[in-house]
């Protein structure tokens, strides 16, 4: 793929640096393989001439084989099936024939003989989701899978001198309840509770499992689809690896050109994290976009046709009810969900509830067949700060825990989606109320943006929304990039997204007080504190970034070995000025005990000395 | 100035799209002129093919007369001296021959005699603060300058359809009481109080009056400066009216460079904000680098030099104690800031308390006499989320808090420089202890950085702690660019470092709930919903960009004008059905407060029906 201007584009292919990917094998599933990427770091160079090792630091990896560099698999054969198996070995599903046929006319893509697949689906009366094997109290390959990888090795970390003799900061969960260590046990008890989800399609079996609830790390969603406006498919697979090569746990394709079962069909048999989809945008392309002509019969059949591709969850916009339509009206922005605003018009032109509210249980008996999870929809978000936190809103949000309940009853597992547009102090309370009427389903919002005033910057008014949410327990966080309102993301864009909800969801890991997320920002400041440039970078979210920002500057190989930073020049350094006054403090014997005894005693002194005059104001 | 890429870089002096500077007289002072940009709207077409006017939004403009397309200055004439009529009027200053003498061999730039001014300094035995005269109950025309700006022309606003009809989103402000019109008497008060400053040097006569307090509009600061690696003094003028262009309130120039004295006579002269300085860098410049060989004398000179420049406040590190620095031992970044370093070390090397901190008073004494205002600096911030919130930085704080109660004694206006590195959830506590300790003093803050794993993408990390703490009551958030830790940022990263900060501020002036603040907001939302694009990019922070990221999907010029939004083509776009659905609304006669009651009576019916089973898991 080439750029505009003809220096050809990163691809998500190219390796990460100094990295390795590593495996882990599970202790009740032997055979699992659970992926991480490890970053070899330099050794620290002792003023005593000696030196010492750092460990490797591993982080949670979501580029699936894309980003294992023994790999050799091309996207025309798609990603191994590595899940068939443990859905074959449960023995309730069967191979159906796929139901799907190309509306005549509506497609010029054709998918190639090795991406097809035999589809499957429950046997008779079986309910095949992660809720119901929880239930039953059985821990699913799944559940281990995602026991290992959540722990991110902190077992060995724990090993290291005590808990790594970090000094402890604590944490605030607002009630999130985060184990020191996540057991398959533990898994399998949220999940059964409804507390978090596993999306896993058993159409999709290139999927690496992965887990979206308040008790585990902050998910982020990346968006990508082409519109009448073509991209070709190509670019649309290009772009879901580019976003799980930087990040994101799950991909929503929401594609809405002609080619929109063929670009789906490419982009599952290739992704390694699950796929959602807002299916009513493909039945309305099917009634050439006419929302008052759309039928049960049409939603249906296009479910039924998703769910054998393989998407894991989907958006469904059964809470906008007839009765809600009207609150809109006032509004700044009115509707600005898409899927709202044509359930809204349908339900306004028919005068009655929506299909997907009339037929939610049957919409039920499809997904648990394939073990499909909801995201149920929020078709009333607010679209401007002006209209947060509204009747509509908030309507719509009580209905949604109406439907979570019956979803669960079912045997389906749910999350549900808020907005957004929301300022700062109105955002709490859309987790607590999310929380409380929705009985605790994972929340899984877009943003908030935090002001309206910054077109071309919307990854960043929202980052700073999705942070706080994520903080205060929404289970995983839509990005959205700086073409929102404006246009459609590119590859660049895409990168920009992911990265900022990295930034977001990492930063509410590290309030939530998560016991594996600081390690990654302890390594790279101990490396930035060392002058070990190529570590600072290589451990950065975006490696390549980082060394060609410093590069601008001080663009000599030596430079990056140079115990000085390029923003003070050698005289300046703070940083080597530190390294002066630890020495010091070495020389005079002072360990850190005394210095904070000396430091206590004299202020023990000061605050007799001025009695109650020290804190006059308070 | 060409860019790498051979295409000339957009200018400082390029007007923005459809603004018009307008200036607001005063009452008190009706000479005063108070500049603001004005954006132009296009009108509303209604259904009924009849238009309905916008009224022009007014923004609050920190570029000064550069930002005026009448004025026809130079950067070689320096900028008109707005108040220097005013300073001469109050009868208690005097010019003084500079005591500038350039150190041979360390400058090999001149200031054109165009550009030289005679200091003033205060006739012996006159404090010329703004805070002495705020306290002696006068009312300056910096005070009434301000209270207009601030106001945002909110008057006007309120007068339309009684508070223009919007619906109240409230606000949590955490103690910070802003009233609902600022008046000037309003303004004296806060500053007599200490709780607000006006940084305004006597020798700065170009700036425009601004304040920085907490029951304001949140401020945001730039820093620019070249260093030891040259960059020209005409690229660092730039970079500082490129920053006020982009909406940075202060601008601190940490220049470190030979001719640190003459880039920061060119910088002062053509600057419409204050300026800030860290007077140590260039005292140390004077000892050829070297921490240990600076002194008192040194020192004071180098203050005598600014304050005549015009420098409108200065760092000073005077809380940096002898006990505090084996505190920072243990550290997983020992000391990080620059200034912080090279006083640990004097101190350490002298193996006693700093002269800054010994001759305070002496300090405050010279500060008052030109209206230098105090950012007491936090030399022992930490460097690292590891480092946040521990005993070395508590200590200073303390510190810092003693030091405001003496600057205060001696008039001085001051406020408290503050992290940093600081995860979500150690932020409020920053706020609540520097209210505390500080007396509420003005909080000015350095992000803070809510993850270090992220470099590349700093100014990111930080503009989410930042709108945290402008929530909690910070006055003012120094930015943090992308360049942040890896080198110097060029005018790209500037600008995206105004930008994301201003996002913040802006943030946390809609989360407190200022009353002005929603205008723009609104606005634009208003004009995203009517599809009238030109208006959306018009109002953001960036138009250019916002233009830019439309046109790359819709280049036609009329996709500008069409119904339909770029990302979801004719049929999809959920703006253009809600229009549908407002307007079945309408027809049916359904007014707000009618589908509210019956949104109501509806969910009373079904409470009723499903009684305490509703929220069971609450």
């Amino acid at each position: 793929m080439i750029a505009k201007n003809n220096v050809p584009e990163p691809h998500s292919r190219a390796a990460l640096p100094n990295s390795n990917r590593v495996y882990v094998a599970g202790r009740i599933y032997p055979d699992l393989r659970v992926p991480f990427r490890e970053i070899r770091l330099s050794p620290t160079q002792l003023p005593s001439g000696k030196t010492e090792e750092n460990p490797p630091v591993r982080v949670y990896d979501t580029s699936g084989p894309w980003g294992d560099e023994t790999y050799q698999g091309s996207i025309e054969q798609g990603l191994p099936p590595l899940r068939r198996d443990w859905i074959l070995a449960r023995g309730d599903v069967e191979a159906v024939e796929p139901s799907y046929r190309p509306v005549p006319g509506r497609s010029d893509a054709a998918i190639p003989p090795t991406l097809r697949r035999q589809p499957l689906r429950a046997k008779a009366g079986r309910v095949v989701t992660q809720m119901q094997y929880a239930r039953e109290g059985m821990v699913t390959p799944e559940m281990e899978f995602i026991a290992i990888r959540e722990n991110l090795g902190r077992e060995r970390l724990y090993s290291q001198a005590g808990g790594n003799g970090r000094r402890p900061l604590g944490g605030e969960a607002f009630g999130a309840r985060i184990p020191e260590f996540i057991t398959p046990e533990f898994v399998r008890d949220e999940v059964a509770r409804g507390r978090a989800i596993i999306p896993a399609n058993i159409n999709h079996p290139e999927s690496e499992p992965m887990i979206i609830g308040r008790n585990f790390l902050v998910k982020i969603n990346a968006n990508i689809g082409n519109s009448a406006v073509a991209s070709s498919i190509e670019e649309e697979v290009e772009k879901m690896r580019w976003a799980t090569k930087w990040g994101a746990d799950t991909v929503m394709d929401l594609s809405t050109g002609r080619n929109i079962h063929e670009t789906r069909e490419w982009i599952i048999r290739n992704s390694p994290v699950p796929i959602g989809t807002v299916p009513i945008y493909q039945a309305l392309e099917k009634v050439g976009g006419k929302a008052e002509e759309l039928t049960w019969e049409i939603y249906r059949d296009t479910l039924i046709e998703q769910c054998e591709q393989g998407v894991d969850y989907f958006t469904v916009h059964a809470g906008v009810l007839l009765r809600y339509v009207p609150l809109t009206a006032r509004r700044v922005t009115g509707i600005v969900s898409r899927g709202g605003s044509i359930m809204a018009k349908w339900c306004l032109a028919h005068h009655r509830e929506s299909f997907l509210y009339t037929h939610f249980r049957e919409i039920c008996e499809i997904m648990r067949a394939y073990d499909v999870a909801f995201s149920l929809g929020d078709g009333l978000r607010p679209g401007s700060i002006a209209d947060a936190n509204d009747e509509a809103q908030f309507a719509e949000l009580q209905t949604q825990g109406e439907l979570t309940r019956i979803a669960w009853e079912m045997g389906c597992q749910v999350m549900n989606e808020g907005p957004g547009h929301i300022p700062l102090h109105l955002i709490k309370e859309n987790m607590d109320k999310q929380l409380e009427w929705c009985h605790e389903a994972p929340f899984y919002t877009l943003g908030p943006l935090t002001t309206d005033i910054a077109p071309g910057y919307d990854h960043l008014t929202s980052a700073i929304g999705a942070a706080l949410i994520g903080w205060y327990g929404c289970a995983m966080l839509c990005y959205v990039t700086p073409k929102e309102h404006l246009g459609l993301p590119d590859k660049k864009d895409v990168k920009d997204g992911v990265i900022a909800y990295k930034i977001a969801a990492h930063a509410a890991d590290l309030a939530k007080g998560h016991p594996a997320a600081r390690q990654r920002d302890d390594s790279l400041s101990k490396a930035r504190f060392e002058f070990r440039w190529e570590d600072q970078f290589n451990l950065s979210l975006d490696p390549e970034t980082a060394r060609e920002f410093h590069d601008e500057t001080l663009p000599q190989e030596s430079a990056k070995a140079a115990h000085f930073c390029s923003m003070c020049g050698p005289h300046f350094c703070s940083m080597k000025i530190t390294e002066e006054v630890r020495q010091y403090a070495a020389s005079q014997g002072v360990t850190e005990s005394q210095a904070l005894e000396r430091g206590l005693e004299e202020k023990a002194r000061e605050f007799r000395e001025r009695g109650a005059e020290v804190y006059p104001q308070a």
